[in-house]
C-alpha cells in the first residue's frame, strides 16, 4: 500500500465498528486493510473482566443486515423483552421495553467481534494484528506503525474512545473542537454463573436492574447460562469504590443493598477486588475528518456512556449512513466525509445526552411508583395512537428516527407528561378518557 | 538537577506567568530552572504580528507587586482611562472604565516579558533557552528535552494554551477532564503608526473600539506613539476573513465599516494579507496537578479568550494565590497543589465565561443607546452607594473579589437592570429618586 490515487483503504482498529465498516467498503469495491493493535482474539484469550455486555437494538441490526451478516449474529444473541427491576427486599417488577415482539438482544462483545472479523475476511478484507499506530501524517495520508509505514487513499479511524488519529487532529490542526468528560461513577464487572446444566438462575430473557438511587447493578444473560453483571458505582463518597475497601465491607455492602444477588455470586469478593474499575467517558469533537485523507468513525468520533445501550448501535448506524453516502456520491470521498460529519454530529451529540439522561433514569427512577405509572400511561397512549405517541425509549431503540429528532420529541413529551403527572388522583384516573383527551390536546 | 528530594524546581515556559512565578519561588528559597522552547527574546527579534496588546489591571499589578517589580513595569505601561467608541461615521463616544483615577494599562507583551525574565535572573533563576519539552515522566518528575532529561522536586507547567505537560495528563492519567473550544472568530494584528515626532494620531490614554455587531476592531497605545490594532472577525460568512480575499475587497471593506481608520493605516493592505490570522481558544481541564510532581499554572490550566483583558491578569493572580498557600503550608507541595486547583478552578471557569460575555458586549452592545444608558445608571448607583453597587467591570478589573463571586454578583445585577431598563420613560427618569429606590429595593 503506497498510493493515494488507489482504491486502497486503511482502517485503524478491528473492533466492532472497524470490522463491520470494512465489509461495507469491501462490498463497494475498495481494497481494505485493517491495522489492529491487539492480537487476534480468535486465537488468543480475550481479556475479560472489563467489557460491559452489549445490547443490540434496531439500529445495530440494520447495520449488520446492510452488510449481509444479520443471520450470523442472530444465532448468538439472546432477546431481552424488558427490564426486571429488583428492589431492596429482592422483590421484582417487570417493565416491557416496547410492544409485543420488540426486544433488545444481549450479545457478547467478544463473540460478536470474532464473527465480524471472520466475515470481513470472507469479503476480502486483510486484518493486520499487533500493529499499534504510533502516528499519522495527515498531509500524506500515511499511518506509522512500529515497524512500517502505510499510505492509502484514505484512513478511517475506528480506534475507539482513545483514538490515536483523533489525537493527531487535536495536535496538528487548528480550531479542532474537543472535549472528554468523565462521570464520577466507575464500573466493575461481576459474574452470576450458570446453574446446573447451564440453566439460568434468574429470568433469562430480560435485562435485570437493581436501581439504588446514586448507583445501580445490572445483569445481562450469556449463552452459557451465566449473567454478566455490571456495578455502576461512585468512585468517591458514602457508598463508593473508595469506601468498600475490605472483603468484609464488600460482603456487608452487597448484603445490605443487593441481598438477592449475594447467594448467586459465589466469587463476588474475588471478582470485586480482582477485576479492574473502569471509568466512563463522553468524548465529543469536530470536525471528524481532514480533507479526504482521514475520517473518524464510531467511538473515535463520539464515545458515549453505556446507559442507553446505544454505543455500538450508534457506531453501526455510522456505517449505514456512510454507505448511503457512498451510494449517493460514489467515490467522491471529500464530499462524503464532509456530509457524513455534518449529518451525524447533531445525532451523536443527542445520543450522548440521551445516554446520560438514561443513567439518571435507570439508577433513580425505574424504582419509583410515579415513574412506573408514567411509563404505563405512555405505553397505553402508544397502543391507542401509535403514530401520535411513541415513547422516547422506543424511538431510540426500535426505530431509525434520527437521535436528534428523538431527543427533541422526548423533551416535548416529557413536558406534557409533567403536567399530566401533577393531576389530582392521576393514579386513579390514569387510563381515563379525560387524561387521554388532555394528552391529545397537548400534542396538537 | 537530578533529585526529587531537593528544593530544585523545574518551570516549563519563560512566558509572562512562568517568569513571574519563578520570582515568587526563588524568593521562597527554591532553586528554580526555567526551560523555554524559544530563543532569548532579549537578544533576538520578537516574532511580531500575532500578539494582542495586553491591558494590565489590578490583579496583574498585585501579582507584580508581590514579586517586588511593580515599579519596574509602571515605567513601560500607558494608562487607559476608558473606552473610546468609534461609530460608522467616525464619531466618537467616551466611556470611563471606573471612577476617577481607575485605569487599565496598555503594555507590550514583548517588553513586559523581557523585564520579567531579567528580574527573574536577578533573583537567581536560571533560564535555559531553546529547550523544547518533548515529554514528561509523571511518576519520576522528569522532563525530557531534545538533548537532555531533567528531574526536580516538582515541575510547574507554565507553557501556555497548548501545554505539553497538560497533554501528558490527558494521555497518561485516568479521568482527566479536558475541553478546548474555539470561537468562530479569528484575529489579525494591524498597526496605526505614530505621527510626526512620535505623536499619537488618536487619543492616547484610551482603549479604542470600533464595534460593528458581528465583529470589531480595537486599538491600544504603544510607548512609541503607535497603536497596535486587532481586528476580531469571523473566519467564514458575510463579512469575514473568507470573504475579504483581494486588496480591493480589503480597502472597500475598511472604507465601508472603519472609515476613520483607513487614513491612519498606510500599510493596511500589506499587514492584512501578511500577518497571520490567529484563532481564539478556551481551554478547561481538571485536575491541574499530579501528586506533588506536576502542577499547571496560567494558560496551561485555563486559557481564555482575550475580551475581558484578564488572561495575563488571571495568570498573575495564580501566582499571588499560590504564594499565599506557600506562606500557609510551607514546603507541603502536595497539599498546596490540591488546594490551589480547588481554590482556583471555580474562579478561572468564571473568568472564562466573563471573557466570552464581554466579547458579546464589546462587539454588539457598546454601540447601543440602551447599553450606554444602563452603564450611566450603574455608574450613578456606584457613586452614591459604592458598597452596595459595584459594576461588574469594576469587580473584575479594579478589585480582588474572586472571579466566581463577581460573576454571580454580575448575574444578579443584570437581572435587576433588565427590569429597570424596561420601565416606561427610563431615558427621562434614569437619575430620579424613584429609579434609585427601585434598585435599592431589588438589592435588599
Amino acid at each position: 500500500m503506497s498510493s493515494r490515487s488507489s482504491k486502497e483503504i486503511i482502517i485503524l482498529g478491528a473492533g466492532l465498528v472497524g470490522s463491520l465498516f470494512s465489509i461495507y467498503l469491501a462490498r463497494r469495491g475498495y481494497s481494505v486493510h485493517i491495522f489492529e493493535r491487539r492480537a487476534d482474539m480468535r486465537k488468543e484469550n480475550i481479556a475479560a473482566g472489563r467489557s460491559i455486555n452489549l445490547a443490540l437494538s434496531d439500529r445495530g441490526w440494520r447495520g449488520l443486515k446492510g452488510a449481509g451478516i444479520e443471520d450470523e449474529i442472530r444465532k448468538v444473541a439472546i432477546p431481552m423483552h424488558g427490564r426486571v427491576i429488583h428492589n431492596l427486599k429482592g422483590e421484582i417488577t417487570r417493565q416491557p421495553y416496547g410492544e409485543k415482539g420488540q426486544s433488545i438482544y444481549a450479545t457478547s462483545r467478544g463473540i460478536l467481534n470474532c464473527v465480524l472479523m471472520t466475515e470481513a475476511e470472507k469479503n476480502g478484507v486483510v486484518i493486520h494484528f499487533n500493529e499499534r499506530c504510533t502516528g499519522i501524517d495527515l498531509e500524506n495520508t500515511t499511518a506509522f506503525f512500529n515497524d512500517k509505514k502505510v499510505t492509502g487513499r484514505s484512513i478511517f479511524s475506528a480506534d475507539g474512545a482513545f483514538s490515536s488519529a483523533r489525537l493527531q487532529l487535536q495536535l496538528s490542526t487548528d480550531r479542532f473542537e474537543y472535549s472528554q468528560h468523565y462521570l464520577n461513577h466507575g464500573y466493575k464487572e461481576l459474574i452470576i454463573p450458570a446453574g446446573e446444566g447451564n440453566s439460568f438462575l434468574m429470568e433469562k430473557n430480560a435485562l435485570h436492574i437493581w436501581p439504588r438511587g446514586g448507583y445501580m447493578l445490572i445483569a445481562l444473560p450469556n449463552l452459557d447460562g451465566s449473567f454478566t453483571c455490571t456495578l455502576f458505582f461512585p468512585f468517591e463518597g458514602g457508598d463508593s469504590f473508595a469506601s468498600v475497601k475490605t472483603k468484609e465491607e464488600c460482603m456487608k455492602f452487597f448484603r445490605r443493598v443487593f441481598p438477592d444477588v449475594v447467594p448467586l455470586m459465589p466469587a463476588l469478593v474475588e471478582d470485586f477486588f480482582h477485576n479492574p474499575t473502569g471509568s466512563l467517558v463522553t468524548v465529543k469533537c469536530f470536525p471528524w475528518s481532514y480533507k479526504d485523507h482521514l475520517c473518524l468513525i464510531g467511538d473515535a468520533a463520539h464515545a458515549i456512556v453505556p446507559f442507553y445501550g446505544q454505543g455500538m448501535n450508534c457506531g453501526f448506524e455510522d456505517c449505514t449512513v456512510f454507505d448511503e453516502l457512498l451510494g449517493k456520491y460514489g467515490d467522491d470521498l471529500k464530499t462524503i466525509f464532509n456530509e457524513f460529519q455534518n449529518l451525524r454530529k447533531p445525532d451523536t451529540d443527542a445520543i450522548a445526552e440521551l445516554a446520560y439522561m438514561n443513567f439518571i433514569e435507570m439508577r433513580d427512577l425505574v424504582g419509583s411508583q410515579q415513574f412506573l405509572l408514567q411509563k404505563k400511561i405512555e405505553a397505553l397512549m402508544h397502543e391507542k395512537y401509535p403514530t401520535k405517541w411513541q415513547p422516547l425509549y422506543s424511538q431510540v431503540t426500535f426505530s431509525d428516527i434520527p437521535y436528534s429528532k428523538a431527543l427533541a420529541n422526548g423533551h416535548r413529551q416529557q413536558e406534557i407528561m409533567k403536567k399530566i403527572m401533577k393531576l389530582n388522583d392521576i393514579e386513579k384516573k390514569w387510563d381515563s378518557k379525560e387524561v387521554e383527551k388532555m394528552i391529545l390536546d397537548h400534542i396538537s
